[in-house]
């Protein structure tokens, strides 16, 4: 790629992809709202406000590629919600749309389907079930890169991106945890393969727990190498285990679940 | 019921419906931003904003069930779907929450799932595939209505409207319309069983012609009477049928999929 | 048939299918500890106790085929679930193997299944999931004629019988309604076609309302009359819908959830 | 239509639907090897060798549809096979791909898949179990159509015949019976429909018994009338009834599977 | 766990567990009927007939989880069968409900599944196919567990445990062989995730063979590291390897279905 | 096995297997129509037209097993495909019927499916999709297969050969790569079980990337061992990437797709 966009570029997962990924593009353009700190020797840095339709357009313009970390990450009250990930979702597609821009990673989550129980395996087939206001965003989201997919051609992969960390926090994270390095292998695959389509995909490491299944998109040649088992042993002596009908325990998505509807 | 409202009650839906689901209620609650004609013995009307939250609130306090016809009905430029039917939405939820309504019907459409190809037959687990920012605000309903039963136990049935007029008006509307006898008749079954839970259904009459298959809630026990067939004969003599290739023709949500997005 | 033996017969259903089911044999064997009243033209009565194994064994000898309606048709505790239902069970297939009889009518019920959710279309290839001690011992049952099917060809249907009643008596039967004469029909064809095999149906009447799915035994033919829907306005009338989180509005097996384990 | 071109039209199917399907052209030409009769009013006659490629190519050009009956309608040995059904549908689909003729209804057949089972329920995406010679031409024509469809856009609905007589004769037909009429409804349907694809359907009446499940085709909207159990009682009284290991009674193709090779 | 009851512990898989799991709890409480040695450092054994429903609330009182191995562990005649594993099996639930013990392994067997062909790959959702009356119990036990859970919250593993032997002993324990190390990591697993449901579990192996497929309970993190194809080379070299028809190779029950019914 | 009979013994499959398959008989018999070269110390070559059924009768009497590669191997226009891939195939399973031969490996191909799209995962069970003529023949080949199976307990593994070379040469064969090692252990696996069936198997080596699901054969016991991922750097360094809409990119056939029908 001539240039690669990173979006959340702030934020922990867009900073540790954004040397990851330097590879794959002769330039990497940051976005972000906060502090990108120093652009690197093939970097460029454009603060942008995703809400902004405008700004959005002249980020996107002249990039090949887009890993859209940016938008709101975690529960929030609902204008904060809609205007960054509903507007801010609805101001990319239309920029790569109107610019050409064809490849999107869109950072889903497994909030988007939060609510199926720790104990079904679900593949990527299943209707959402999300936890929050967050997660029906992310739903949101993976419906606008289905309708620009099918009506446009724009490519998007989303990733429901369960816990990416340097390691597991708690035991619910012995089956989210994504590591760091995974989730750059697979945005390497992402746009290594000359097709993509528009597959939705956990993104999860290969650990021993798993309530996520990725069998369906196995052409795409994702295979994680970490596994939180590593830590298993740690976690065990350093954090209390949950009760049985903790939602950390009873949902995949978590403490999500227990939450509210956050207000302004 | 006490109090049943129904909101787009100027809409030809609501128009419809307002009579035939009388019976339901003590008080049938009508409300629209548009002019509702005169209140009928056992009805009121209340004008509303649907993106008005507080106005939302006052509206729903007091009724045991929601008839949500509300919102925009078809394609529009994203602020307008966003206001009417993402706003809308959550504040007529958030409504519930706060005032104990707890059983609604949501107005989806088939255009949530409009880019499933006319010769597939699909049920409701898919995973949606909208076919306009209208679609894909039907799916946001659906999935606010997912996350409100989760979290919050309100019940909600999402119909995904097929085509509801008099009669069919073109070739595809042998496959999508629904009678308002039908219509009628799915309400009132939603309504009558104690406990409904959070389905999807299919809102099409018994036409000979289908691509939906509503097996997996033969448990609400509705059947539908009217048959699309009984049109056929005259729609072949007036109505030129379509191409091959005509998007009428491909796709489920027929010339949707056919529409650029609408701007401002 | 030369002689068809009819178990149970002092019993509702066996009361019920002694005089339907006349036609299909020469002689019909009743047999019961129970009064089974005078024997008519073409009937021959037996007293058995199902616990005995050699009463039973000279109670089969001589029989074409054998509808087993006997046992304990109700939860009760152990010790009368395993001597009537597990021994008697065991005593009837022994006597099967020993005597050649070698096709049979299982009365099995929906207790084998009723912790299904009455939200869930289930069909004959689930995991039992059974309400009770009663609902468990119907389950051996159809464990021991698939055992003497695969083991020793013997053929059983499995009927897991609903309520069957000369009417629907609350509004779980609005689901679980069999008519007599819709089970004498399914009766006749498991009678009637030369291979039987070792099915599992489900038996209900054509209800408008049916969390039952006999779609996989579509090739027995047997296509139910009746339907509970012409009770449901004098149900609405006469008895209390039960509340929405009732044992009888969320669990297929209705109150036989709420009970507990019957002691001696 | 303009032109219809019916095969083996000297067969019985072929007399039966010449009458039936007259309305759906302008003209109907007909052809087989064998005397065809007298041509009617809006028909002419082509006798043709399926086997010569030529001929089938004259045979094609300047029809719009094409109802193929022509080739060996039952096990032979190979050479007639091979001649009939090989050659014979790569000439018909070679001449139709030459010719631009682009619909086409497929005389498959239930021996395509006639060792499953009797009570099994297949529907029309299992994998072919062909039950001899036969069998395994019309699935080489059912994948001649599948290719003609993905390579070169030519439509083709197999139509996996049953039993298609005036009335049914044996046991299996009341589970393979096809009336002339519902067939006959079946072929316009496929000529209605603006898009055909490359469907694969059982051709069946409206059965009571059934083995063939035609759900994934309700987009066609062919809905069978007649039913073979009007015949039971006569057959019951007329026929007897096999033995429940009588490869009639097995199998769903019946006695074709007790079949050996024939040789020339 | 304060106190484990190991069940069987004569047996040779209680044998092998005893030390193995000696970890799990502060004591290791062993019973059988026979021998069960001298008890170890942290061991207790209380001698106990599983059909003596007293001492079998006496044994499981205190006790925070329990390994059942206890039982008839291979066909025998019925009221042995109906003994040990039906009353054993009640009496051991029982006991659980009273004295509050909420966790248990119950040791079903590949004997509830043994007539599905061995070139089929099942999950553990399939329909049970029992190969004997030991089969039978074992399904019997699987659906007490299920009972006992939906309605009093009891958490039971069922293991339907291969082949576990030191080393596999024909050819088809190539399939089903489970080591003792891979069982002993199956049920620290069991014990330690905080929520355990009531699921089933194919006990085997990381075996090259095999015709079980464990994805639906992969959330368990069980990750078996034997492999019996270590032992192939040796065993083709001194057993000779059954024929095609022979029930060892057609049966995934192997022999258990060559087996009539065990009278007293 | 006394005799093994390797056919296409002049091709490069033929020649690779040779040699690693030799283990497996006293005797391997060669035969092709070219030149096989020197027969080595345990082989003997017979050539042979398979298109003369004589001569493939005398090429099969006293073979215990078959591993068949000749025959067509491209696609041809249509009389070289019938008389190689139909009439040899009906040759060999004759022959095989007369001399009793029960064992085949058959050489079916991925063009068997070769329309379905590289973003699917299918297994084996799917409905076959043909890319050519010569993939209508391998799906032929497979039918009679079933056929010779059903009726006469000949046992074929039909093999969906991917694309074995020594190395992957391009990108799509990165996917559908069978090293000859792999390939090689797969026949040892064929005929070392006592009881094959009829399976089909997809044939590729462990690749990262893969459309193909082969977990309904688990039971064989196939575990392949290489990985086309090894090429990956060196492939992206020397082939050019194909275009999104290359039909190498989108078709699990890759360029079969894009070809005509050849004509003489």
């Amino acid at each position: 790629m001539k240039r690669l966009l990173i979006t959340g570029a702030a934020g922990n997962l867009g900073a540790q992809m954004r040397t990851r990924l330097a590879h794959l593009a002769d330039t990497v353009r940051l976005s972000d709202r906060g502090d990108m700190g120093q652009a690197g020797p093939n970097e460029e840095t454009v603060p942008c406000d995703l809400g902004d339709r405008q700004a959005v357009e002249d980020l996107v313009k002249g990039c090949d590629g887009i890993v859209h970390f940016g938008g709101q990450a975690n529960e929030a009250p609902w204008s904060t919600i809609r205007n960054a990930n509903l507007d801010g979702v609805y101001n990319l597609y239309e920029a790569c749309r109107l610019h050409g821009c064809n490849r999107v990673v869109f950072a889903s989550s497994n909030h988007a389907t939060g609510y199926y129980k720790q104990d079904e395996v679900i593949d990527n087939s299943v209707y959402p079930r999300p936890d929050g206001l967050y997660g029906v965003s992310k739903v949101f989201g993976e419906m606008m890169a289905s309708l620009y997919h099918d009506k446009f051609g724009i490519e998007t992969a989303s990733i429901r991106i369960g816990s990416s960390f340097p390691e597991p926090r708690n035991h619910r994270m012995l089956y989210t945890w994504l590591s760091y390095d995974d989730l750059a292998r697979l945005i390497e695959r992402i746009f290594d393969v000359p097709k993509l389509g528009c597959p939705v995909i956990y993104g999860a490491s290969a650990n021993d727990q798993t309530f996520w299944d990725n069998s369906r998109i196995a052409w795409l040649g994702w295979r994680p190498q970490d596994n939180s088992a590593a830590w298993k042993e740690k976690l065990d002596a350093e954090v209390e285990k949950p009760a049985a009908d903790a939602p950390d325990v009873v949902y995949q998505g978590g403490m999500f679940t227990a939450d509210g509807i956050h207000q302004e």
